[in-house]
């Protein structure tokens, strides 16, 4: 289902340029164009064009759980900057349930979001979320964590659930463990997933989903064991995707442990397809994940921090409820454009949040999706104009997480020469 | 401070009809003009000015308890046709502080409302809300809900918090009693709060108010009791105020109770200044409201009601949580022009109730916050068209408020020539 053309054989509507690398699927209806490499590091500048609108590379998607973004109307969230939103498969399969989804004519028209949907499989979901999960090599089943009714996930059933949703990009099932697990575990959970992704692009093939809207990812696993990681991404690499996600990490593991598995195993996976971080979404590990080849990312975090009141600045995390904003008479952001720093001050704010106020958790969702939509749009351009380390190296600088706990190794530091 | 022009002698700048009666106060900066009066109730069809704007009567005001009316942005509240909202003085009091307020440039810029404030005098929540609330003839002292910290309101300390707010209208401290009370409690309290209405007006011109851009409305009381109440508004209606309130309706009596004591102190209220029924907003008491001499309402019923799933419609009160909107991939009301029935269906909406999302409170509230509205400039376009007794008709026989446990009297059955 997808054709590979890493010499860049498509017309580009967007640039003069050649890309440098390209893949299509779909019949050329889904294509993912590299289109600038960074000198220094392992990042990449690309574009994703779908039936449903192109996405500019690298990316984030903000999460939109049970087929909405938290708290905001779909028009808000286009409005931060997004491109494409994720949604769940096993939240939406519980409830409302895939037939009433493709009764509402799609997902896209149920939520009434114009642009790509991306759904994960679920996997990371039941083995986290569900009840007393028991893996088979058939599938999984589990308890659902809503009304502890049994239900099963297979790689088919997962495609079959995606292909009802209508997404533009669906995710293989995978066996996700939790850790620390022994190696064997792993490595059994592992080879499972890659199994699983073989069924999956069977099922793609035989449900005809080269006639569908929905294009097909495969999940590379390994938890935190180098060599597991780096075949992983090979058989990932080897199969016929559309597009080669890392999972598994951003579970709890230092930040270096992280660093140290993306770069180990981002250079095995192809150069002419996306590649997409899941779960990924602080701000410094978005510059971190970019730095180590990733394309496309996801989390909850933005919105979910947003919701306790934590709201991103170019300086730094913020507690918008903490007294020292009580009388700030001044938007949270003075160069940010968002509704929530162009209508009001953080002394609003603040006092929403002190009076347990919903529009408070309104207004800090969209300021934290559209400081990332800012962010993401900064790396671009960087990527575009060859200044990505210097402009990381900037942010670093300025930037303090709440929580790091570790430093990650400085990938700007990596040799040119290293990239794939 | 109020000028009564009861023959209508300032121009109008949007009909070029006189008004039949016609106030001002502020110099002229706030008048209400009384356009045209209902040949079969006491229905009444004014327009009020103020310097932040007109808003034609009668009116529902949405109710922004704490700077913000629940779930939405100011933009959204405007967008469903509101003119006007009301706040909280003892909220606001509490938290963020009348200091902090003014210190943001006044309650209109802390929240990004541009257009007209109501903001009431907190006797209401002093007496349902706060704890151990003291009543003497100089104030009443009590306990905050929040914190338990002791404040006291008097009716000199309430017009200085609603000028610190820069309240478009401002409303005086009453003393609310709960009922049932002994007739000679009643008194005694309707007494007191004409007595405090002397003291809030001798402050209002002490503060220098008519040089602000706030007036004072003063409040009837009376409990159930028709004479007290008639001789309530006959106190109220002989003072410098510039609008008339109905207080203590709506806390629990039946419909029927309140039709009466309406229908006997309306009348006695002036012809040319607007009347304010506090505390209501069914879509039912908002038609008998009107057709019984009123110009105002305010009421968290349609917010709150939204936010537990309750929305009205044309033929009645729905709750969207129930399984019969499952299916339902239509909008709520087909005839609706909101955000809500425009961009999503009953089973959107149904879902994102069933699965706790906060989006579903907003859409609902905007849906009933625009019902209102439209209910509102149905009926203005009645009285201006003189077939308000047959619109109401026509509303009464097609909507069923979910707990109407009486039928008021039918107002639409009175002569005329009761009109004061």
């Amino acid at each position: 289902m997808v054709v590979n053309t890493p010499s860049g054989a498509a017309e580009n509507a967007r640039t003069h340029n050649e890309p440098l690398a390209q893949s299509t699927a779909l019949g050329g209806r889904f294509s993912f164009s590299l289109l600038k490499e960074d000198p220094a590091t392992l990042g990449r500048r690309g574009r994703i064009e779908t039936t449903r609108g192109a996405i500019e590379t690298p990316v984030f998607m903000p999460v939109g759980t049970q087929a909405t973004v938290k708290t905001l109307h779909p028009e808000e969230v286009r409005a931060t900057g997004a491109q494409i939103i994720l949604a769940n498969t096993y939240h939406l399969m519980l409830r409302p349930g895939v037939d009433l989804i493709r009764e509402a004519g799609g997902l896209h028209t149920f939520m009434n979001w114009k642009r790509p949907i991306l759904t994960d499989s679920g996997g990371f979901q039941v083995f986290s979320l569900a009840a007393n999960a028991k893996v088979t090599e058939e599938g999984v089943t589990f308890a659902s964590h809503i009304d502890g009714s049994r239900w099963k996930m297979t790689p088919e059933i997962v495609i079959d659930l995606q292909l009802g949703y209508g997404s533009d990009i669906m995710m293989q099932l995978d066996h996700v463990l939790g850790l620390p697990a022994e190696r064997a575990a792993i490595a059994d959970a592992t080879e499972r997933s890659a199994r699983w992704l073989e069924r999956a692009i069977a099922a793609y093939k035989t449900r005809d989903g080269v006639n569908s809207r929905s294009v097909l990812f495969g999940i590379q696993q390994g938890g935190m064991e180098k060599d597991l990681r780096i075949e992983s991404a090979r058989r990932v690499a080897s199969l016929d995707v559309a597009g080669c996600a890392v999972g598994g990490l951003s579970v709890g593991e230092p930040k270096h442990v992280m660093a140290e598995m993306l770069e180990a195993s981002t250079p095995e996976l192809p150069r002419d397809k996306p590649r997409y971080l899941m779960g990924v979404g602080s701000p410094e590990d978005l510059w971190h994940g970019v730095a180590r080849g990733i394309d496309m990312f996801d989390c909850v975090l933005p919105t979910r921090t947003a919701r306790n009141g934590g709201l991103f600045t170019p300086d730094g995390r913020i507690s918008i409820a903490k007294t020292r904003w009580r009388d700030v008479h001044a938007p949270i952001d003075e160069t940010c454009d968002c509704v929530a720093c162009r209508d009001f001050t953080a002394a609003y704010i603040h006092h929403l949040f002190r009076a347990g106020e919903i529009f408070g958790m309104r207004l800090a969702s969209i300021h934290n999706l559209r400081f990332l939509a800012r962010q993401m749009e900064e790396i671009r351009a960087a990527l575009d104009a060859g200044t990505f380390a210097q402009a990381f190296r900037a942010f670093d600088d300025r930037y303090r997480p709440v929580a790091s706990l570790t430093v990650p190794s400085d990938p700007t530091q990596r040799a040119g020469a290293s990239l794939p």
